[in-house]
């Protein structure tokens, strides 16, 4: 199996680079006190669609032939993959062809057709949208672009580790979620290619903590029906992910539904932005796991800011202390 | 009445700038496009404390002499001028005394507390909290720094336009939401000494809309039970805002309760940012008289982020569609 190595991520950051937000590092010294921990968040919810994602679609649309691109592109996805592959694909010219689940969220729906994917609906199930992706691919030619099984695309989320590293003196510590993987490993590439002395941790949900178990057991053990509030980590690793992470990280930790909570809030009211709840998975495990990271600076990917602020009240709802405590 | 000129904006400035934020300006191409408009907004929620009056209170914290600072400043406010002094006196190491009414929501008493502030509870009306105030100057010998009327907080207010107006080329409008007037003042001194073509118009809800009504004839008309969801614009301007008002801003226009909660929907969804209420009317003005600000470039203070997330159903019910309409 051929993993990217830290040219790729290079490569992949010329290729995009006209393309994507360079988005900000900020850091906050009232979370930095309550976490004792020198912290440096890289603002992927500021990137176009909102998320990483569209840094791994551009990359790999950018990498396709032009006559496998004339056909267009399709994945499966109900998520931020789903936007990220519309909008790279338009940038092109090329249509992209999307199947989702058909009790899709309205502003999921919305938001793939405001930069011009084609949907195709299908039943909620993954047969459903693996019969519907072969279909659609089968009807147009479309070239498939997995979210996250798929180098060029791992490549590409790879590019804002390498931001992150050259904006900030080097850190003791780098940080992301682990869904699927795609960010955990083009994190890993680039951090490991850029700084031998980092530690790469990987941060997961406690109730979808399959990289985690698989991480310690040594093989590949796919989540079975995970419930998490971090939405976009509902994903298992994939062969090649895994691969990719098992050789690169150091260390996966897992946090408890509570401490996302709380970590997704303390971002909202302290740095006064807006994060998805997967992207505060980072945050939730140091301080969760205080002592570990105390004193430590840290490099940490807010992944993407997609919230349905209608949802906020039962986001939150787990925490009622806020986190002014 | 000695008004500001813009030299006292500049030397606000001087003296402000080692404790500030330089808050960023952003744009979104997504509002830009909803709006008709080419947008660009100066971040004061990001500001220390979470809002432009850190600006002002520490101006006039540091143009006390040595003798009135070393018995602390006082004042009587709920919201974002208590924690912004508590803070201001307390980078000066002197105390800050601050008037509560005792039914404050917990969360604004604790930000004054993590200040350093001193809090004296009163019954929640006006006449306690002047008689509070004013035993706790007999007592303490403190100085009294009100919100607004105050031409060294006005001249601090300043200085978010004056960082705006450097930061980006030559708009054709500035705007600024209107409560007590204290950032309008010093906005469109800021704005007309730096700029005689920018047109300068305050934004403030029709449901508080003393200042639109007294720019309109001519003389003072305060607020009678006011009621907005843009709670930090309650306050009805003083005689010194509102001579400088009348004197320097062009124009104030309303928005409706519905286009408040809509802009400050979209500037969470599209900018990932955390807004108060406030701080979304100049938006809602823009989108609910979308002739008369088309086309323009327009620069905007975003006035604060401290809004109370267990609070936002309330907030957002009454903008069922959202912002993609």
């Amino acid at each position: 199996m051929k993993l990217p190595e830290f040219k790729d991520i290079e490569n992949a950051h010329a290729r995009i680079r006209s393309y994507v937000h360079r988005t900000p590092v900020l850091s906050s010294l009232a979370i930095n006190s309550l976490a004792g921990a020198e912290l440096y968040f890289k603002c992927e919810n500021f990137q176009k669609v909102g998320a990483f994602k569209f840094r791994g679609a551009t990359n790999a649309v950018l990498l396709m032939n032009k006559e496998e691109l004339q056909h267009g592109v399709a994945t499966h996805s109900s998520g931020n993959h789903a936007a990220a592959l519309a909008l790279a694909a338009r940038n092109l010219g090329v249509p992209a062809y999307i199947v989702m689940p058909e009790n899709a969220p309205e502003v999921k729906i919305k938001a793939v057709r405001s930069y011009g994917g084609k949907i195709t609906f299908c039943k909620p199930d993954l047969k459903a949208r693996e019969t519907g992706l072969k279909d659609v691919i089968e009807r147009t030619g479309a070239g498939f672009i997995h979210p996250y099984d798929n180098f060029n695309v791992i490549s590409g989320q790879g590019t804002a580790a390498k931001e992150l590293l050259e904006d900030m003196s080097a850190p003791d510590i780098i940080m992301a979620p682990v869904g699927g993987g795609g960010l955990m490993s083009g994190t890993s590439v680039a951090a490991g290619g850029m700084n031998k002395n980092i530690r790469i941790i990987g941060a997961e949900p406690e109730n979808a903590d399959d990289a985690f178990r698989s991480f310690q057991k040594g093989y590949l053990i796919p989540s079975v029906n995970p419930s998490t509030v971090a939405d976009g980590l509902l994903t298992s690793l994939s062969l090649l992910t895994f691969e990719i992470i098992k050789t690169n990280v150091n260390d996966i930790y897992t946090a408890s539904e509570e401490f996302i909570i709380k970590a997704m809030r303390m971002i909202w009211e302290r740095m006064k932005i807006v994060v998805e709840p997967s992207s505060a998975v980072p945050l939730a495990v140091i301080l969760q796991h205080k002592e570990q990271f105390k004193g430590k600076r840290i490099g940490i990917i807010l992944s993407g800011g997609n919230v349905e602020l209608d949802q906020l009240p039962k986001l939150l709802s787990l925490s009622k202390g806020g986190s002014q405590t």
